[in-house]
């Protein structure tokens, strides 16, 4: 790898450094709400830091920030590298930000060295992913690529405050900008997001790089069963309708169904469940519980759904179940030439990689609606992520910066 | 039954459509917390009543409230019959209030008949006997026989505003009277409480009085999982610590081994679930659930509570469980004369009845470590209790209020 342009560890630890403080929630993580003061302050150093090497600066009107270096060729596309600088409550120091700090690396990397660009290269800041204070999350590029409604957007409400809305927070910031600058397939060529693993299969496997080929399909269902509220003390066992127990049996049986179909990665998930009343000393009348599925392949999604859909007007412990579709989205497949630039990437700077896809929801994959997207995947310690023990070592951060700058390079000649 | 004293029907319908109103819900039921304005309205409508027949009331220091009309031989002690009219939020026009209502048309009867009696005879309401604003359950008789600490109980904060407590609505209420005016074993002799069921048996048996033996010995634990919160989406199946299917898993297998004991007559119930973070994008790292267990003999609660203990340190699905006490009753058995004067006065007044013990608890059970003390079951629809369903016909009502009528005669000869 020794003709091989890498980014540079020591720039790399002090953003990582200097990024962790806002929000600091003082035990090794952080909490950033989109648009808080914690955000805007860890917006201002960015902009603070891409001013610095000469990169121009533009808002549009989600307060997504762009900052730009221009290429040697007029009139060419962007490239763009983005990924959010918001986290969850109680988040980690890597999530989004992570990012954020390699696209800022790598143009940092190409503007000190002067690294010949055809193309303008622009890093960029998602407003509001997670979701956490304002749902839903990947809320502006929901609203860039038509798939959330800018109005409705507008009006969510603080989970917090109810008296809160988006928009209010929205028009107090200093980076709302204009509609015309939002990321658009005319100005815009391709787009990379470098974001950390948030699952444990780079880390077990020993790979450094994963070059995501998709964002699984996925579908969500609420399970609810019904059943009839009575005094613990007084009703007999054979008497009751129990809508807990039901509950329990019927996750017990789906993940007795689910599993029979012997597919390793699949991945399925009942987070949520609520009782009511909720009573210790009252047989629960209703239980509503989430599912969660996702898979590549739609066939797989399709058969688990079946067995889902099987608990629909099923009858257990006397109880009656109901399903509801909450959601669902295809498989996003990535650009196959960008997923390719990665690999190749990695490959040539010796670092071990493989395929991957992406089980968790990015902004990506709204913005490959729109134009040529892919992602990098880094290891995360343990798999961990949404938690403040996240970690990715800064070479490993680095290495990634590294990958993503020689990718945007290959795309540059295009 | 020809020469058997009873109750009168259209007074007790009066009764019971007089005190519907006080907190009515608006759809066949009422919400009357302890000591809320819809509370003393009762109360009023109770003391006008009983000063209407020529009772002496009296209060004390929980605003439990005493009518008494005297007995024809100086010095006896009195035989009281109590019950409390607060409900549960949304509850029904039975529970409790009841137990008021046919002591109220007992002395009513008594005096209007002029029926000769030796001791003085009282009615009384308890303070506060659900706990649904101010927690816990059967306060004022908790605190009358030393189970709980006065100061601990006016501290106690409303559920629904915690800057106010027990103490400060005690203090606010025309109802609060002496100490000196409390039930005592040295001025009463025994307590008389009728109740509606709260349960099928009566119904089912199609029996008209239960003669109430028991209140069943229980105990209360909490069982918890300890898992792992991680992405939904990203983490592999056979990597996860999910504590909510362990929890499902530790369910199904308690309901197998308790039902192998094969204990028709003892009943368990999981009524309250809790789970963290309870977001449908993530694995859930803490199950918490309670279980309720009720039957008459200890060695059977034991049996069940081995089984419960052995989820102690287990592990399910990766998840540890761990098993905490909440708290525990014995077994309390009602007078043994008490409970025949009840089974005896049905039987010569021709009402089908039975014996049958209480799976709920109620302020008997604490008066019985002061005064031979029993209670009298009606037959509760479809079993319905603690809900705006609830109801016991005016018959039904009545013949209750004749069987306390003729029981406590009974009692009045010794």
């Amino acid at each position: 790898m020794k003709d091989m342009l890498t980014c540079d560890k020591e720039r790399m630890a002090d953003k990582i450094a200097a990024f962790s403080k806002f929000g600091d929630a003082g035990h090794g993580g952080i909490t950033r709400y989109s648009l808080s003061p914690e955000d805007h302050q860890a917006r201002d150093e960015f902009v603070k830091r891409m001013k610095a090497i000469g990169a121009t600066i533009e808002t549009d009107d989600m307060a997504n920030v762009y900052a730009t270096i221009p290429g040697s060729v007029a009139g060419l596309k962007r490239i763009i590298m983005a990924s959010h600088c918001d986290s969850v409550k109680n988040g980690g120091n890597y999530d989004g930000i992570l990012g954020v700090m390699t696209a800022m690396e790598v143009l940092e990397t190409i503007a000190t060295n002067k690294i010949q660009h055809r193309h303008p290269l622009t890093t960029m800041i998602w407003t509001n992913e997670e979701g956490s204070l304002y749902p839903p999350a990947m809320m502006s590029s929901g609203v860039i690529t038509g798939k959330f409604d800018k109005t409705t957007m507008l009006a969510s409400k603080s989970v917090l405050e109810a008296t809160k809305t988006f928009g209010q927070a929205l028009e107090a910031s200093s980076y709302k900008g204009d509609e015309k600058n939002r990321l658009n397939p005319d100005d815009y060529m391709a787009m990379y997001e470098l974001h950390i693993e948030q699952g444990p299969i780079l880390e077990d496997a020993g790979k450094e790089i994963g070059a995501v080929t998709c964002v699984l399909g996925m579908f969500n269902y609420r399970i609810k069963f019904f059943g009839q509220a009575d005094h613990a003390g007084t009703t007999p066992m054979n008497k009751r309708h129990d809508a807990l127990f039901a509950a329990a049996k019927a996750l017990c049986y789906l993940h007795e169904e689910i599993d029979k179909l012997g597919k390793p990665e699949l991945v399925y998930t009942t987070g949520e469940i609520l009782c009511h009343p909720n009573v210790h000393t009252v047989i629960p009348d209703l239980i509503d519980f989430s599912i969660d599925v996702r898979h590549e392949d739609p066939k797989v999604l399709e058969q688990v759904l079946a067995i889902v859909k099987s608990l629909d007007g099923k009858e257990i412990e006397k109880c009656k179940g109901k399903v509801e579709k909450a959601w669902a989205r295809d498989t996003v497949y990535f650009d196959k030439e960008l997923v390719e630039y990665v690999k190749e990437s990695a490959d040539e700077l010796g670092y071990s990689n493989q395929y991957i896809n992406s089980g968790a929801g990015h902004d990506a994959q709204f913005a490959a609606a729109m134009l040529p997207t892919t992602m990098i995947f880094v290891p995360s310690k343990e798999g961990h992520s949404h938690c403040e023990p996240e970690f990715t070592s800064v070479e490993q951060c680095t290495a990634g910066a590294s990958v993503m700058l020689n990718a945007v390079l290959k795309t540059d000649k295009k």
